[in-house]
């Protein structure tokens, strides 16, 4: 009967069976040391020469084999106790090893510090790394948090297609996909299938990857991530949506530190703090207030420039200690079609962004519910409402005011454990040179 | 304050507002009866003449107008109680409505019974009948469900890829993917990057979209579907992974009996009584028994055939009174090369499928972890091993024995509840001749 590693504390003086991976192996000739490493955890173990079967089975041992031994679990002495590590407090004592499979030579060190394409090149080796489980532990939460919250808020969780006849949004960057002698194409978001979802559940979330065909290679681009979508009907105005997402924050900043106080450590992170409120302006105020305190004038700008964002974040956590703040009210030009425009000033559109530690995480707003201003918004944008004719069926049908945003996956877990490379938060990044492995033009991997 | 209509039985007396679609309209002259439909439920009012204006309000409303109405929630007389309706005990009498959204003329009447093709045609409306609504409420119960199922038992949830570089489960059945002057893939399952995580996390799971590039159109088929994907570390062998199934499907029971007893009822079906053990027999028992009771020898055939499978099913039912019925030890040549094979005889294999109500809903294997037997496997099977080289790093890196299983979840959705097609449990079903719409050689909605 296996114990978890992480089990063991209440085991002091019992005979207890481990399974995992030898994680490391320290042999000082008659003291052989091997870490063992499972899910829950990891412990030091020790193979005496008394017990010679077992001795001459942990000298044979190399990193990465798996295991099952047996052993006593014996509480170690006070000053040999190892404060920094959750099991520092107890050793295992083995009397039995049983391999269960051996690995070939590895390519290095598996804690070492590689270059991320040495990381990417082995990633079903360098997942394994201490830094790598934290990171997507940290992811995993995050999506169980995503669906606690929502489903609590009656929102139902749907399963958007990936696979589109046009693109909705808008083109140029959508991969093209063959199907049966037609062209489709991978979607760039489910925006419009839960737009027509909040007219059956009226609140719904998704969270599934979505699809962007742009030719960069850098820290920031992915070419395959995972969307977190949210859409809900019955809002006031987007004041509403953004509230939703603050009280998410809230809730997620609570399930992180319930679980992830111990990665977040060993990453080096913080969990932000996330404000009751969290503050918000409009571009334009925005715009004056970066202007008057560098001199650059940037209010003829129809967007926020990356170093603005940087500004701002840096702005609102002198001013109001958050790392958070929403911007609001973006210029129609810039925002999609389907976007609610200021009753007001209909040159300003009920979007919004979320910035968080110097990038946008989230891009919302409210939703044109009326299906004449719908069409009116496709024609000013100089789209073919007949290309649209399957959605727009849904506002036919009567749609209440409604609205939503959308979370990278990926990015948000960057930001919040600040690594430099969002390819660090995405099991296994594509981008436009690799697809698990480097494409190259004579590699037929690929190519089939 | 919007109060939902789920909430009102505590509310009787008081002046409530409302907001939902006009689910129907019945003129009676004086009295005006509409029924209210929100995410929580359905309610009766009326409108009287006495309150003028929301009497002439009412005398406009039309189907699926979104309104927003004031009103008193009032105890029906005794005699006057629908007992078929979960608020059939209340009326609201309604004294301002303001509507929030007109609807266009509807296609049909959403009660009425379409024919497949037009319901599929008309989905942004067809989805919001009573029926549809209950189909994918079940099926966000079931993702639910599966979740906390699993995340309880230690597993971690992953975002496995959908672009993939080769087809590792082998080809004719994949979508191409134009990639940057390369032709890439969507995947058919993420049976090779949730080993991967094997080596990694020991327990996973993921739930995402596969694709089968399959030229049918029919009850069974679809192009784009939901993998309910599970992977396992450190087994004894597929017994255990037989056993995790089996008891997630007595949680999923438990879920189902808890939130979605009211939309079995709608849909006619049974929730099934999941046994404590599922009734098992080896492929080769199964054909001895259906030669022996049918008199058709079907002993030298490698798998099961749909009637079998009916067969089975019908069996299973009259005499372990069971829903479910495993079927193991599928012959190695219609295995995929990572299936573990009996040690004994290495003609079979460990794996299995699981019948439910005439059809298999899943396909399961412990799989093979030694390094130099998957190479063998690989060879056997006239694939190259240097086309698997990425995957086979986790093997190169030491793997524990372990297996798991896939669970479709529209076919789950389907069988569940005794819908004729497929596409009836698929949001926004793909199929050869449709995305969203009919697709035909001159549309150019689909060609971009």
């Amino acid at each position: 009967m296996r114990t978890l590693i992480g089990d063991i504390s209440g085991k002091v003086g019992e005979t207890v069976e481990l399974e995992g991976w030898v994680d490391s192996r320290r042999d000082h000739g008659k003291l052989i040391f091997i870490d063992l490493r499972d899910r829950s955890g990891k412990v030091q173990m020790v193979a005496l020469p008394n017990h010679e079967e077992a001795h001459a089975s942990a000298t044979a041992l190399r990193p990465e084999w798996v295991v099952r031994v047996s052993g006593t679990v014996n509480a170690r002495p006070e000053k040999m106790v190892n404060k920094d590590e959750p099991n520092g407090a107890f050793e295992i004592e083995i009397s039995d090893i049983a391999v269960l499979a051996m690995a070939k030579e590895l390519p290095f060190d598996l804690a070492s510090d590689v270059n991320i394409d040495t990381y990417l090149d082995y990633l079903p080796f360098t997942l394994r790394s201490e830094k790598s489980r934290a990171i997507f532990k940290v992811q995993s939460v995050i999506t169980r948090s995503v669906r606690e919250f929502f489903n609590k808020e009656g929102f139902t969780e749907i399963q958007a297609p990936k696979l589109i006849g046009d693109d909705a949004e808008g083109g140029a960057n959508s991969f093209n996909v063959e199907y049966f002698g037609h062209t489709a194409h991978l979607a760039q978001s489910p925006q419009l299938y839960k737009q027509i979802m909040v007219g059956v559940f009226e609140r719904v979330f998704a969270v599934g990857n979505v699809y962007r065909a742009e030719k960069h290679s850098t820290t920031r681009h992915l070419n395959e991530y995972t969307s977190m979508d949210i859409e809900m009907g019955f809002i006031k105005d987007y004041g509403d949506i953004m509230a939703t997402e603050n009280a998410f924050l809230k809730h997620l900043e609570m399930s992180l530190r319930e679980s992830c106080s111990e990665e977040f450590k060993l990453l080096g992170s913080e969990i932000p703090a996330v404000p009751e409120k969290i503050p918000m302006m409009t571009l334009r105020e925005a715009q004056i207030l970066i202007t008057g305190e560098t001199g650059v004038d940037c209010t003829k700008e129809p967007d926020l420039e990356p170093e603005h964002e940087r500004w701002l974040c840096d702005y609102a956590k002198r001013t109001f200690d958050s790392d958070f703040i929403f911007i609001t009210d973006f210029p129609t030009a810039k925002r999609p079609f389907y976007t609610f425009r200021d009753e007001k000033d209909p040159v300003y559109t009920k979007g919004f962004d979320l910035l968080f530690r110097g990038v946008e995480i989230t891009t919302g707003a409210q939703r044109i519910h009326n299906y004449d201003d719908l069409i009116a918004s496709m024609k000013e944008k100089g789209l073919d409402p007949e290309k649209f004719a399957f959605y727009l069926q849904a506002f036919r049908s009567g749609m209440p005011p409604h609205g939503g945003f959308g979370l990278g996956l990926e990015r948000l877990t960057q930001k919040m454990l600040g690594l430099g490379n969002v390819k660090e938060a995405t099991l296994f990044p594509r981008d436009i040179n690799r697809i698990d492995r480097l494409l190259s033009s004579t590699d037929d991997n690929i190519k089939n």
